[in-house]
């Protein structure tokens, strides 16, 4: 059995840049996040979670930085399933995992459920969302940006 | 055997809101928390790892956000100990867990070991407490407030 | 199996204040950290990970605090080492572990194989790096200083 973590944050765009808002494989109202990916940091979390327990690099290595890269334009979902397929090749089969979105938006209670579904049925194994705040203080608290952390246990399959 | 993760913040009351300060189980010396809970970031955590390892919610779908709620007022070791109950119900035991707590104050270390021994029989399993600052970084480190991570493991029970 | 968790935040030192880099047991180009330590934050968060599943303190218990203390100007993979083999004597071997560096330098990609080596070699387990950045916000993102979070399993050894 393989421990993983996987840490990772996003800014939200500006109003004059409106782009669709991706967390946890969904697509929630509000402004969208800033950058070359769909900015979905909980999906984002759970690929290096992933990679992290089998010792596969982190999601730079495996989709590449900046608009240029591989990544740049994929949908969470999709790096997931290619995450997943990856770690299963080298021997590894997700036991459950968790992922923890820290801001003050989207709302992710009302629809916890519709994403527990979503990334457990693309990992293969239960899959936790939790949420919280950082009662106004630091940039998730201001309102800059998303950030969220991620677990997961692999187990070995021959 | 299911891995849980769990954050928590919160803001220090002003000084002319004076509250007492909970911090793992324990009163220190010192101002407290705002907000309706009793502000223990440790055990808040905890149950939020507790809660992600079996897919059974998080804290704000167990006891309710703001001050109607349920939880509000609830001491955190009350609510920790409903949640170990919640749990088990749900077919799983700790095996053992870890909380962090990140701020200036209180100083963790001398009372260590009662925190462990109030954490761990509640849970009915080891619990480890450790601490760190952020070398006056972040709102942890200007002494706005605290955070705290904590992860559980879980193991099935018939 | 136990789970650890262990997490340290470090301010990089003033461009007066020429120091050595470390993280993550190598030492990269740039300025280094502030304070007593080498400021391996990498290390520092592994350490905490592998106290805190053994149940046995954290890094200011076992090494001190201050620039009095033992742990004063030692190398983080002189610590770890240290740590390794206090855990394994209280009957506990490291399963794997993975550590995650938060900040906008060094650039950790171009020799995580190195540093995992080094980390794995220390250990006895498969250690994992992964690192990540904060699209500028907050203490990481401004570049005040860096953080590093990390995860451990421990097997019971008799
Ligand atoms: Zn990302
Ligand atoms: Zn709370
Ligand atoms: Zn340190």
């Amino acid at each position: 059995m393989r421990i993983g973590f996987g840490y990772d944050a996003h800014r939200f765009a500006d109003a004059e840049n409106r782009r669709p808002l991706f967390i946890a494989g969904l697509e929630w109202e509000g402004n969208g996040i800033d950058g070359d990916s769909d900015g979905d940091v909980a999906i984002h979390a759970l690929i290096d979670a992933l990679l992290s327990a089998a010792q596969l690099g982190d999601i730079g290595m495996l989709f590449g930085v900046g608009s240029a890269s591989r990544g740049a334009g994929m949908r969470g979902t999709v790096m997931l399933e290619e995450t997943v397929r990856y770690v299963r090749k080298h021997g590894y089969a997700p036991g459950n995992a968790t992922v923890t979105v820290i801001g003050n938006r989207p709302k992710i209670g009302p629809r916890r459920g519709e994403a527990q579904r979503v990334l457990s049925e693309i990992m293969g194994c239960p899959v936790s969302l939790t949420a919280t705040t950082t009662d106004g203080m630091g940039f998730t608290g201001r309102g800059e940006g998303i950030a969220a952390m991620a677990n997961v246990l692999l187990e070995s399959v021959e």
